[in-house]
């Protein structure tokens, strides 16, 4: 055992199922594994659950210390929600019934002018953290509005749960850690420029829309009609790099997502967003074999669920449906969709040395499943008190005992 | 006040918020409501709050004996799952890598034979049926097997917990309440023939699947060849009455939908299990054109989700999606799906007179919905004991409680 290895102390050793994406394998199950966590959070080893006697002499634990999974559970990664409009939670639902310019027109930005007043902007946000922690998203990249304090106070109250949170104010004149210019057609060529340089002194993350729509990208063409798409408005203003995550791109050409893969500009597919607001459909499967790195997005309020397993669902509906239209397509296995959720999503962040599947040295960013968890798992409405269904006058939930 | 108003005595009356769909109105609703139940469970009165002392008069109930609902409740009527296969509950979420006939093959008919086991029937028909009704499905058209004891065992199941259900044994030989062919291909015409003359004497409930692939339209073509079309098979049979309904029907023709129409059969929509098995979209828009009835199907376990609400969200993905291929298309709303699953289910059933929204005379099957209940709706890993989700080895949720 070498001193480093003890610098920092096993605080958990968990021994059960693991089931993560590697670089390699979309989906690896390790059944009994044997997992510990040092004290700082980080993973310190994996190994079997049959070395349990030789790891515990090396790590100093005790083996009656370890937590044994039950036969029905296991642990899986931490989610990865790559964009998620946190100042929209209060209106999720309400994206069903128009286009994207009408429904931002409609809604967002009269709601946004309410965040000035932080009491509005504290229920909202920490509503929008617990339920994204709750259904699993364990890092967020969180659009706000353009008022700084309750932006910060967006990244305090997810620093409070706990969650891992990248948080950008959304800029029309200055930034935040994460350089957050709302979309090309509502920004100037020289706020642009300005984003991009200040995001490159500093080398901050960057996040932005692109090609959500055909009528959005008729517009940035008659806004910037001296660039050649899209995508160049954005890489011209210096702000296509490594740690930039782009939502959407249901649009891009081939030359756009060469200009990704160069810059090593990552994007974030929101599928129930771009379904709800019928936006567009982004085949994957071609973003992937352009080699462009890309992670899941539920987009609140565009998206009307803050659940990433949504996500996850509506990414495989999306490749079916380009199936059905096209019998060759190279549909996504659910696998694949799984690992874009996790791991995929870390890359697209850049946060991928830090968390995103289970190695060690990686942060233990990890959901314990129980797949027979009294109650099961939830579909509708039943709430904590239980609903109450009647059929013919009779209340048949909760449950009559049968005879 | 009549003799014949007071036969059946008033079992519970209900004020507050009611939320149903009419034949004229998508979404109808009914604000400080009163709604009287008769002790046979069926709808005495509907009238508004303000008239509870000369409704209480009139019916001879005790005002403060009224159930309020809360400001964040309100009564739905439950929804119809007009196609949904209790057999196949156990391997739900296996049809996402493989089509239809191959699915079948791998899944469907092996498991099948399990069920002349009557404890493994049981088994599975308690939890789908439990499952269901928990998810708001107060009446379900259910497919079952061939194993007569089983299939009557299922309607008892649903009878024992208070769902009404149409059961139906699926026919290579026989029938049960429900005459169920299971799709064209596994039938010879002279099955055929003796289904609809069962169904014709006895004045039975019909139920079969139509239309759901290409490759199985071109296989009923290829086994009757003598048949105008798919629908022409069934029709010639007497299997197409105001009785039937018929799942997916995906790429009927207009004259099939015509036939449809003239004869009153009625189809089964199954979003989720369409899209999940790449079969195709139903263009619903077409057949409420035609004037074709049109009910709302989970299609478990083609379908992965034994939910109405899932099937809700898939019906308008749907749609959605055809408005992404063309931009003039006449997106359904969620008002006009919201009657889908509730009314339209009822007269897919034939079973309208008894059913589907809240009318005096008709049975009061119902959802109270609280949008307030502590815990809210639930997407995702939120158990009865809670999750526990990780972020950093940290447990973050249950939430840590803030400094
Ligand atoms: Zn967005
Ligand atoms: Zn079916």
């Amino acid at each position: 055992m070498s001193s480093n290895e003890s610098a920092a102390g096993i605080a958990h050793v968990y021994r059960g199922t693991f089931v993560h994406a590697t670089y390699h394998t979309a989906v690896e199950i390790l059944e009994d594994g044997l997992l510990g966590v040092d004290t700082e959070g980080k993973i310190a080893f994996i190994g079997s659950g049959k070395e349990v006697d030789r790891l515990s002499q090396k790590w100093g634990f005790e083996a009656f210390a370890v937590t044994q999974l039950g036969q029905h559970e296991f642990f899986m990664p931490g989610m990865v929600d790559t964009h998620i409009h946190a100042s929209q939670y209060s209106y999720a639902g309400t994206a069903l019934d128009m286009p994207l310019l009408q429904w931002l027109n409609m809604y967002t930005f009269p709601v946004e002018a309410c965040y000035k007043d932080l009491e509005f902007a504290r229920n909202v946000y920490t509503h929008i953290v617990k339920r994204t922690l709750r259904n699993g998203t364990t890092t967020a990249c969180y659009f706000a509005t353009i008022h700084t304090d309750a932006s910060l106070l967006l990244g305090q109250i997810a620093n409070d749960f706990g969650q891992r949170a990248l948080v950008g104010k959304v800029s029309k004149k200055e930034t935040l850690p994460v350089v957050t210019p709302r979309f090309a057609p509502s920004c100037s060529a020289t706020l642009l420029g300005h984003l991009g340089e200040i995001a490159q002194n500093n080398d901050l993350h960057i996040q932005s829309h692109i090609s959500e729509t055909k009528e959005e990208v008729n517009l940035v063409k008659e806004l910037f009609p001296d660039y050649d798409s899209y995508t160049d408005v954005y890489h011209r203003h210096n702000l296509l790099t490594d740690k930039t995550v782009m939502a959407h791109g249901c649009h891009l050409t081939d030359g756009e997502l060469k200009l990704f893969r160069e810059t090593g500009a990552s994007i974030a597919h929101c599928p129930n967003s771009n379904i709800s607001l019928c936006s567009g459909m982004l085949d994957v499967r071609r973003v992937l074999n352009h080699k462009v790195k890309l992670g899941l997005g539920t987009d609140v309020a565009g998206g009307y669920s803050p659940s990433m397993l949504d996500a996850v669902r509506r990414t495989l509906d999306t490749s079916k449906a380009l199936t059905i239209q096209d019998t060759q397509y190279h549909t996504l296995t659910f696998e694949e969709v799984f690992r874009l959720a996790t791991l995929g999503g870390s890359q697209a962040l850049s946060l991928d040395e830090n968390t995103g599947n289970f190695e060690v040295g990686k942060d233990f960013d990890a959901l314990r499943v129980n797949t027979d968890a009294a109650g099961g798992p939830i579909d509708l409405i039943n709430h904590g008190e239980g609903p109450k269904v009647y059929v013919a006058g009779k209340r048949v939930v909760p449950f009559v005992e049968r005879p």
